[in-house]
């Protein structure tokens, strides 16, 4: 099955890329956009920056985590069958030494700085290329390498105590695993998670926290340090639950999960709260300016949730996903693919310049074309590239559509299309284009904003009167029936735009309000902060007002066209209204209570969170202050 | 005369340690408790990691900047008369090479790294110390010592366009040229403060703008980058303008103060709002619970100010250096003097742990006795035994007291003893003890607080008709008189607690308020969290009522005993209505309005934020939400 995660046992089975095939729409046009123009990116800048000429002993250059920015890109070539793998992966291949070890930084100086080295980590990452090739297309010179490289891992790492400063390589080996059903690979990787946090590495500056080494995974309450290597360990410890049927630490990662969801991520889905080491900070430190919510955690955080989707059958996790997909990962490319957030805040206070080289750190307020360590192009370059993987999955009575998106899914004599505009329209149609003679059923999730309180419009049914969906926990379940070929069952979720309002814990947006609408996180931007969004109070008494896409682009809201987009991107933007208090400057930010400055009403026009900063430097911010 | 900072002109003259002797009092004691804990600590530490071996050529130890902490440690010895300064002093100057180099880290492989070596602002702390030997009781081996480096240093770097990444040795060169008049020195520290911001260093993954190398330092709008070197280097580029007459570069700090007090500076003069790079933020980002404000950026600041108000005469700068010695210098250290913060947030939501051994990172939430990079200690005791040059200045005409505290200042023939509890009460009393037979005033500054809406009691005076004084600007000015020994004048500040508010575009304290009580700042600390600070919201109905120490000790107040402290310190706490309401987890930090929580009437009580943390772990906030 060409899925990135095929787990022997869960309450729902994957449904890889070649059962569900996207059509043009909010996921197709990003798979596209991938295909087209992302891939090739990646791979000029990894040529022109010398990271591919390292595997030709070529002098090294780039960080000492390089070659997984390579195999990040091989694994989203495989994906999507770009003709550009076979070459790469020979250079790769070529620099393999004869025990199976690869990597360019450390040949001849092996496994001497486990802090940092980052060796396993760059194995784990040539596995999971491997892994999604052996799943599309087969064998290949590069799964022979793989299955060399991980069994020199397991030679040398199978006895001792040693783990790497970044968690991959665990789930990489489940995988391997699930795939060739070699046991040492599941069992290298039960060791690497059972021996964190005894602790296995040093004491560095940042602490152990950092790479999850102060405490044992199955005894952590939540997720904390790094994010990335948070979310990494804990899709690896799921992994090596479900095949080991380890229901402790299962639960375990799904209490962390809980706790980390409830008090440690961003509206948005982010995850990281500090600069400082790229780390979670406390329960309800959820700063919006300074939120770090990195573009390859809010990946890590989508991997793990489809996971525990898989092993538990809990929409919960879907839904998160979906808030993460939409508001954090479909926000880091810019419309063209050719710029990437690395951080992603929910404020700017200060337009940001445009980078046109490779950036030296993790801009906030930017995007920029590559970055020294240039972690999240490569990342979003196989997400986009399997996204038909996240869409459904299966149990043995029917399909479950866990992300209305535009496609066609197939499984089992049941092919289906998905018909809807989602996430600009609620209406989602499924129509029949082939049926099995057996009962099924199609079910699809509700998000917690459509399953919550009733709303009218909320489950409406547009078929003859058998075909109306019955609604069952959190999901509309139409069937179990016997299918016609041309059958269309419908459902209209409400997508009114809302108010949002923060836990009053969350210290740092207090006396605030966002705004979403359906899956969708809004945004205030300001242009060259042309608006300044400092002095704007938002007026809860009227809600917010949609404009969609097409008022905008003909003119009939009197008002400039809606951003540009691929086709299918009908945006709907929202206005609220707003007053505007300026302020003046009293020598100090604190004081007593002084005038009552003036007020000016205006309207303040929010766009998705995902489009912000694609039109040149702007000011931004999610949370709004109310009045 | 025996202050830090003489300058050859400037609107007031500084008085030194031998014109101001502090008596029991708030910062006498701080003196005192420096003398007899503070200094031996700092040795004891410094002793045991091998920091001061290393000019004993042992095996070298700690960080590449180690040899400041020793110096910083001589000027402490300096300022104080220790007995300990001589074998200190020969130990050091036993390491010069023959040519005035000195440094333990880079001795045969000199200035290589100017970005991280630290080489010249280690210089710059060996100056210092040598200028504090000098001014206190006169030449020394130390001091040839001193004047052999700095010769050094102006040979290697006259010219060229070299800078060290961490300022310092600007100011220290100044300095040196006030001492000796040799103008090379003022003329190297001059081309330091030009050169930088063209830039001089490299890029790195910082930027520029850490070491304040992104723009000249006359062209900066605000002081950015790392705040410890912003300090430092705004101070050398102070001293730089007075000694050249440089309006223009005066001016220009003066600015940049300006900008960053009214929007760069938390409440108890804490600068610099982040962890990452220990670097101020942007305009308006200061967050209460991730607030750096590193006591050496606290020390920076006050230093600074220092400089500008004898530069410019204007008591704002008095203000400040006030607000931060109470508020965030005083809050350092323990009140054993045994352990220190590094960082000093305004926010704690976890009880920190107690450490014991050297902490190998700034912890925020606890003091350490040490630290890997243990700059704050070895500050505060210089700082602590230079306090007396900080209370008062001279002019032709009288002296000018900026800080209240008990103390006895001599000036051309005047000799007053200052009788005050300050800051725990607000009577200032000042009373000739000798006076010579021309007419002269006394000032005494007015903190704003004090200053701004007349206020009942605001300007008692107790003496007969002519003593009573006359508000002049931010003074009150007694005199312009011929004294008598045995007169007395008085004034009362007003004390009462009030509500601070914070700047709508502080984002991170919206609906959030905070109280003072003359220059202090108060806090809610909970032991263990028992009152769980983060479900209370304070009721602005009711004023802050006020508990006195001995009131608390009396048990007057049916309540324990206040913290204890130096006899002089009779601790005033605060007392606010407020109600606990406790909030529930709903799986997300971000919903829709719930359930209105049931809630508790409570008193919470505040203390000086300089006390807090003296009682084990606790959370404890500044800013609190207002209903």
């Amino acid at each position: 099955m060409a899925n990135p995660v095929v787990p022997s046992s869960g309450v729902l089975t994957p449904l890889g890329l070649d059962a569900v095939r996207l059509d043009p729409g909010f996921w197709g046009d990003r798979r596209t956009l991938d295909q087209d123009v992302i891939i090739g990116h990646c791979l000029e800048w990894m040529d022109k920056l010398g990271w591919i000429g390292n595997f030709r002993s070529e002098p090294r250059r780039g960080r000492e985590f390089a070659d997984s920015e390579v195999y990040k890109l091989l694994e989203a070539m495989a994906w999507t069958g770009d003709r550009r793998f076979d070459e790469l992966a020979a250079t790769v291949v070529a620099a393999q030494e004869p025990d199976g070890y690869l990597n360019t930084r450390w040949s001849g100086d092996r496994y001497r700085d486990f802090e940092w080295g980052h060796e396993l980590y760059c194995a784990g990452h040539l596995i999971q290329a491997g892994v999604a090739r052996w799943r599309t297309a087969g064998e290949h010179p590069l799964t022979d390498a793989v299955r060399l490289a991980a069994d020199q891992v397991c030679r040398r790492f199978m006895e001792g105590h040693e783990v790497c400063g970044h968690p991959e390589i665990e789930m990489a080996l489940v995988e391997l695993y699930r795939l060739t059903g070699a046991e040492r690979y599941l069992e290298m990787a039960r060791r690497f998670v059972e021996r964190r946090g005894r602790p296995a590495l040093a004491d560095i500056e940042l602490g152990r926290a950092y790479f999850q080494d102060d405490v044992p995974v199955r005894r952590a309450a939540a997720f904390g340090g790094h994010a990335v290597r948070a979310m990494y360990l804990a899709c690896g410890a799921v992994d090596v639950a479900v095949e080991t049927r380890d229901a402790e630490l299962l639960a375990a990662i799904e209490a962390q999960w809980e706790h980390t969801v409830a008090r440690r991520t961003h509206l948005t889905g982010g995850m990281g709260s500090r600069h400082t080491g790229e780390s979670f900070g406390e329960d309800f430190e959820l700063p919006p300016d300074r939120a770090y919510a990195e573009t390859c955690a809010g990946i890590g955080s989508v991997m793990l949730a489809h996971r525990l989707l898989l092993a538990t059958g809990r929409s919960r996790y879907a839904d998160q996903a979906e808030r993460t997909l939409y508001n954090l990962v479909a926000a880091s490319p810019a419309l063209d693919g050719r710029s990437f957030f690395y951080a992603n805040p929910l404020h700017v206070r200060t337009p940001g310049r445009v980078a046109e080289d490779v950036s030296p750190r993790a801009e906030s307020a930017s995007r920029a074309p590559w970055f020294q360590v240039s972690c999240c192009p490569t990342n979003l370059a196989r997400t986009f590239a399997s996204l038909p993987a996240y869409v459904a999955t299966a149990t043995p009575g029917g399909i479950q559509i866990h992300h209305p998106t535009a496609c066609e899914i197939s499984h089992d004599g049941l092919t289906v299309r998905v018909e809807t505009l989602y996430p600009w329209s609620g209406s989602v149609a499924v129509r029949v284009l082939e049926a099995p003679a057996d009962p099924r059923h199609v079910s699809l999730r509700l998000p917690p904003w459509a399953a919550g309180a009733p709303h009218p419009g909320d489950t409406v049914s547009r078929g003859p009167e058998d075909l109306t969906p019955v609604r069952r926990g959190s999901a509309l379940v139409f069937g179990e029936r016997v299918w016609a070929p041309g059958e269309v069952v419908a459902a209209e979720l409400p997508m009114e735009a809302r108010w949002v309002r923060p836990d009053p814990r969350v210290d740092a947006v207090r006396g605030c309000v966002a705004v979403e609408r359906g899956p969708l996180v809004y945004c205030a931007e300001s242009p060259r902060d042309e608006v300044r969004l400092a002095e704007v109070v938002v007026d809860l008494s009227r809600p917010p007002a949609e404009r969609t896409g097409d008022e905008l682009r003909s003119g009939a809201a009197g008002d400039a066209p809606a951003h540009d987009g691929p086709p299918h991107d009908g945006v709907v933007r929202v206005e609220v209204r707003a007053s505007r208090r300026p302020e003046g400057d009293n020598g100090r930010p604190y004081a007593e209570a002084g005038d009552t400055p003036r007020e000016e009403e205006l309207t303040l026009r929010l766009v998705p969170y995902h489009r912000w900063g694609n039109h040149g430097p702007a000011t931004m911010r999610v949370w709004l202050p109310a009045g």
